[in-house]
């Protein structure tokens, strides 16, 4: 391994557990100051958590929702720049066309767009007595995989719901991701039940790192996200794990690490591609 | 929902983590006497251990395998017939044709064998200073997914290697099984690494029931077995587990628990399956 492989081989992930509130203006001022604190510590790649600049609601997103490019994004492309890091920006309510969408966008070091995230799974779910949400009454689907490419590897890109659904961090692995992110806000239910499950499992199945970003908890908000935000390294270990209030959490993500755990227990080449497979049945047109 | 429905939506299943020796004699007695102690506790499905009639190693499949029908299976048959339960046998080390297979059959509440799945994946890993094993060196891999039908439930088989890999259940689960069961050996490095992670990401996953039947813990033998075999309900929650001995673990197996999940948190309906999709490739004769 050459020198340059080996320092592109390590890099630090920074994931920023913000504290939403109803202030959008706040929001942003808050998640450019935790960023821009990760990169003081080295950080190259940053996450935010799912609906960043707004209440996480049904009741929210219509209000809070906005054109890509434009306010929120903006701000997010200065803040990649200003710090040069990969910036993943957790989500915002989108509009677009007269229909809204739970987008994530990420810039790169200089600023630029470089992929657009729409949520692919909308979140219907209904646990009597515990939970109800419902975002298809508001929100559209985005009909898109989503990967992009940093000097270091390859990153997949879910949002929140995505991640129950084993098959995108498959694709996203078989294509050759070593790192899914995943911002995300589950509640107070399903986030002691199957959060950190759904995030070990992903990592050991695939053998890649995977990363959420949720926002602190706040009692008093509506729906009530549970926090812990968390890095799992390929063994399927948690490595790095917010508690319930704002936070940044860092993991040194390793790669060799990541290639030695294929190379001691192969499932990578030893999948019985002739008995069964995962596959892209199309791609939207984003 | 009918009586008799309802009837047919519980049922008992037993998992026998059986002390596993050297003395096939004594394996194949010391099994019939724990299966017909869970059909005493009402038992409709028993699940006995990967290797059950062997021990667990590549210097011993040659010497302890059979042909099938041979002298295990016909124990287990008659078995299964005396105590009218569905016994999926574990594993024994199989010869066919010159070749071993490390082979899982499934016999009927009327002695008949109603399944033979020989194992996909073979256990190759090689974590240095902790733990090698090929059974590459020795056996034979089979290619065929294994599924039986019960009263209760249709039922998928793996045999422990085979966990790692999801697409298996997650084709068993698209084919209908509500159970998924893995006799296996998990050893002491990836018993408390994986092992437990493993099921409940399958469980939650695939919305299923999982279980897993292993051996219990012999210090003195070549390989260790974790033990631990124990039940996964479709939320993800382990219902049953056992510790490092001998012992028999039951579980009540609720289909319309499970149906409740699968409408609570309707995963299964959400797939996008114009994106992306588990596909059979193709299956073997046998």
């Amino acid at each position: 391994m050459s020198n340059l492989t080996k320092a592109m081989s390590k890099f630090r992930l920074a994931v920023v557990q913000l504290q939403v509130t109803s202030v959008k203006a706040d929001n942003l001022s808050r998640a450019r100051r935790l960023v821009q604190q990760a990169a003081g510590e080295g950080s190259k790649v940053v996450l935010l958590p799912e609906c960043f600049n707004s209440p996480y609601g049904t009741g929210f997103f219509a209000s809070y929702a906005e054109r890509i490019p434009g306010e929120s994004t903006q701000v997010l492309s200065e803040v990649a720049k200003e710090n040069k890091v990969y910036l993943v920006g957790g989500s915002i309510p989108e509009e677009d066309g007269g229909k809204l969408y739970n987008s994530c966008t990420v810039f790169g070091p200089d600023g630029e767009l470089i992929l657009k995230h729409r949520k692919i799974h909308l979140f219907d779910i209904d646990v009597p007595g515990k939970i109800r949400f419902q975002e298809s009454e508001t929100l559209s689907p985005g009909d898109n995989l989503s990967m992009f490419e940093t000097p270091f590897c390859k990153v997949g890109v879910g949002i929140c719901y995505d991640m129950r659904f084993a098959e995108l961090a498959q694709l996203y692995s078989r294509k050759g991701c070593q790192l899914l992110v995943y911002p995300g806000a589950f509640n107070m239910t399903t986030g002691p039940a199957h959060w950190e499950l759904l995030q070990r499992g992903r990592a050991l199945d695939n053998q890649v790192y995977v990363a959420t970003a949720s926002p602190a908890r706040d009692e008093t908000a509506s729906y009530v996200a549970w926090g812990h935000s968390t890095v799992v390294n390929p063994w399927g270990e948690v490595v790095s794990k917010a508690g319930a209030e704002e936070a940044v959490i860092y993991a040194d993500i390793d790669l060799q690490y990541l290639a030695d755990i294929r190379q001691q227990i192969p499932i990578t080449v030893q999948r019985r591609s002739d008995l069964y497979t995962v596959k892209t049945v199309q791609e939207g047109s984003s």
